[in-house]
């Protein structure tokens, strides 16, 4: 049967094919109007951002029962595509058969009036059909699509990294269990201690925080690869930043130092936006005008804009010399703040900044160590109206270095036997960063909670739907 | 850097364009023989499944050390590309400089023997650089490319539903508990239970067995969409098809009954089957040659079959009229075993065959009941070689029916308050199916062992790596 139905994206898109023609749609009503002797509905197939016009009149044989559809009733409307010059859109669809293909009521929560976000979440499973979330989760579709094409068309391996890991080798404080141990009877040991022998995996199980080790076995293969999947902190934050389960991107190239890395991350970045700029005019629009009044001119600018790049050190004393005074403090040493990252790339550059070379303490033991013996090479993408975007490092690619970095952070060496391996069968230069799926959504709609880029978001104490 | 290197891919498919220029490529070596005044390399760049040839000799100043490096050693290669008309491969490289970038040495375990895949499953960090492990992941990758070119072509919404849930309405058996429960003290109420409320979600969450019903939230506002996600059995089963981990596509699509459904699967297998046939005809070559002889052809037949479609009843009969002895025998009623299935794909048909309308009672509470009361309108896709491969069905659309069912299986309605209020505002024909990707990707390769298609599988004790 979906044969027989033509999109409204089609009737859009190609409208000069179809005016004066008849055509079939189905959808859901998103608004009704009806007086004594016709009537109009928008109409909203789901392949389209915005509605279809549907006009009808009291010829239809059931007129009184259309007329009294309640919004978000399925329909089904055969008639006559025409032109609508100069009316607020292009074409309209004056039917000569309705028919009901499932009727809503009263009840239904999305009625016209505008409804808060935060009350919005709790009815997740209806406000796909609003025209916020319906903006927001096709740039969400498109975006991840973009991502795919930009890599795949450079001849990157899209490497699926594994979500259960059984290393506890990236941070265990903040990661979720996993386990099949019976809750009210823990399997215990002769010592008293949880019998994790006993569990799934044999041993303690935990939902992954990155993929990135896992990554860099792939890419010392296929040289370049990248990673987009789930990963999941076990933190109690209730920020609009900050949810419990979100999508990264992790890619991860060989024979290739820092400055290959910034090159691919400036481009990725780019291309995504360009892409849904060019696929969702109508969406982009939208977020625009009701939600992000700066948002169409911050990311066309960013598009065109080079990318600077300093170094931490710099940084630090622009942030000093600026005289602003900072809630937290700067100094060299210390960790980048939000505060600070906005600063640099709003008001010091006016454009996306790329700062390099951080100091070792405040970065993770994987980055490589500089000559000087006290930065890594790492870089962060800060941009306007966000802060850190992207984050990477050059790889420590020498096994003797990275040996002693792992023992100085006391970590356990027996936790990183093949990540070891890795630097001693055929080590090479390498790098890559993450990407937060989520942070490029919000930075492309304007939407402010990460709650409401993601369609069924995890945070604590939520897991419904 | 990696702008100063050329792809071993590049080398071949543009050959033409640099035979007799000079190139510089990096990458890692597979094989050396060496004698007293030259030497060959086979380089592998990770770019593409075929190895670069590089001959040397003595005239380079590191001849001794380049004659001796060991298998893996990463290396930077400058030399002319030369044609080799007659020879195994197109062309080589004469090296002018050969740059020792990283060393391997005589422990490396994946010398030119050959090694069984159980072996190399204990050595996941090294086996994506063999041939088979290369070639497998490879086609990994552009076949889950192909599934997204798909979908988006056709205007799907790619819907990211969630990996934790909390609704523990898909059958809680067979899941994994998510936790932050402090297993060595778990949090108990006044009755002595497990007090969940102390859980990070403050109820019980899993991780996600299907996204299905989050799909179909999806679909009534975009009409079409799919997901593409990670999915989890906590089965204690040791086959060689079963992982507890692995990936599945779940397009749900509206307006939309059984039969679209099935054009649906069957455009989406050809897709994918084709896709990959055209992008990585050395890997299906080699997978052809050495995993499975037959397989290419079979694979032809597929792309360029008419997918047959019958029902369950007659299934059934044709089993019984066959005549041949079965393991499991065979009753109207019975649930299709394996055997079964391949009879029907493999001996009646030799095609691929969709098989519909099942007995309810073998049968998920969401298909639509048929208007026999005996049926649902289910569908599986039976392929020659495997079996199954896809299992969908129309949903049930109308709530009283839906109700009845949910209460008829003893469910908690509470559970499916969102699921049952899909159905009362604006319901409308749907219907969807589960591709497991490994599956298909197992067809594809000839791989029998769905550990050696995941890059790092997890299975009963096993989270390594």
């Amino acid at each position: 049967m979906q044969k027989d139905f033509i999109t409204v994206k089609e009737l859009y898109r190609d409208k000069e094919q179809y005016i004066g023609k008849d055509v079939t749609v189905a959808g859901w009503i998103r608004t009704s109007r009806g007086s004594k002797n016709f009537g109009f509905i928008e109409l909203n197939d789901g392949s389209f951002f915005k509605n279809m016009q549907v006009v009808y009149d009291e010829k239809l044989e059931n007129f009184k029962d259309i007329s009294k559809l309640a919004i978000s009733s399925a329909i089904l409307v055969e008639g006559k595509l025409v032109s609508t010059e100069g009316a607020k859109q292009p074409v309209e669809i004056q039917a000569h058969k309705v028919v009901v293909e499932g009727e809503s009521d009263s009840s239904y929560p999305l009625q016209k009036k505008k409804h808060s976000f935060e009350y919005l979440r709790s009815i997740a499973h209806l406000r796909p059909r609003s025209n916020t979330f319906s903006a927001v989760f096709r740039i969400r579709s498109m975006a991840a699509y973009a991502i795919h094409k930009f890599f795949q068309e450079r001849n990157f391996v899209y490497a699926h990294s594994p979500i259960i890991t059984g290393s506890d080798a990236e941070g265990a404080g903040e990661m979720f269990r996993v386990t099949t141990l019976d809750m009210d009877n823990v399997a215990k040991n002769d010592e008293g201690k949880v019998d994790y022998t006993e569990d799934f995996f044999g041993k303690e199980a935990h939902l992954t925080v990155s993929g990135q080790l896992n990554a860099e076995i792939m890419a010392l293969a296929f040289r370049n690869v990248y990673t987009f999947g789930p990963t999941f902190r076990a933190e109690n934050s209730y920020t609009g930043r900050h949810a419990s389960e979100f999508w990264m991107i992790e890619p991860e190239i060989v024979f290739a130092d820092l400055e290959d890395n910034m090159d691919l991350a400036e481009d990725m970045i780019k291309y995504i936006i360009s892409y849904v700029l060019e696929n969702a005019p109508e969406e982009m629009e939208f977020f625009n005008q009701f939600i992000d009044k700066g948002l169409l001119e911050r990311l066309n600018n960013l598009v065109n804009s080079e990318f600077t790049r300093i170094t931490y050190t710099k940084a630090v004393e622009l942030l000093i010399k600026s005289g602003h005074k900072f809630e937290y403090p700067v100094e060299w040493g210390c960790d980048l703040q939000t505060e600070h990252e906005r600063y640099i790339t709003e008001q010091i550059y006016g454009a996306p900044v790329f700062v390099t070379d951080y100091p070792k303490d405040i970065k993770a033991f994987y980055m490589r160590m500089n000559d000087d013996g006290k930065t890594v090479r790492a870089m962060d993408l800060l941009v306007p109206g966000v802060g850190e975007i992207v984050g990477g490092s050059q790889r420590e690619e020498r096994e003797d270095v990275l040996l002693a970095k792992i023992n100085e952070m006391g970590l356990n060496k027996e936790d990183y036997w093949w990540y070891l391996e890795l630097r001693k069968f055929g080590t090479a230069t390498h790098s890559g960063f993450g990407l937060g799926f989520e942070r490029i959504i919000m930075y492309m709609t304007g939407m402010g909670n990460i709650r409401d880029v993601i369609p069924f978001p995890r945070t604590p104490k939520n897991a419904e739907f």
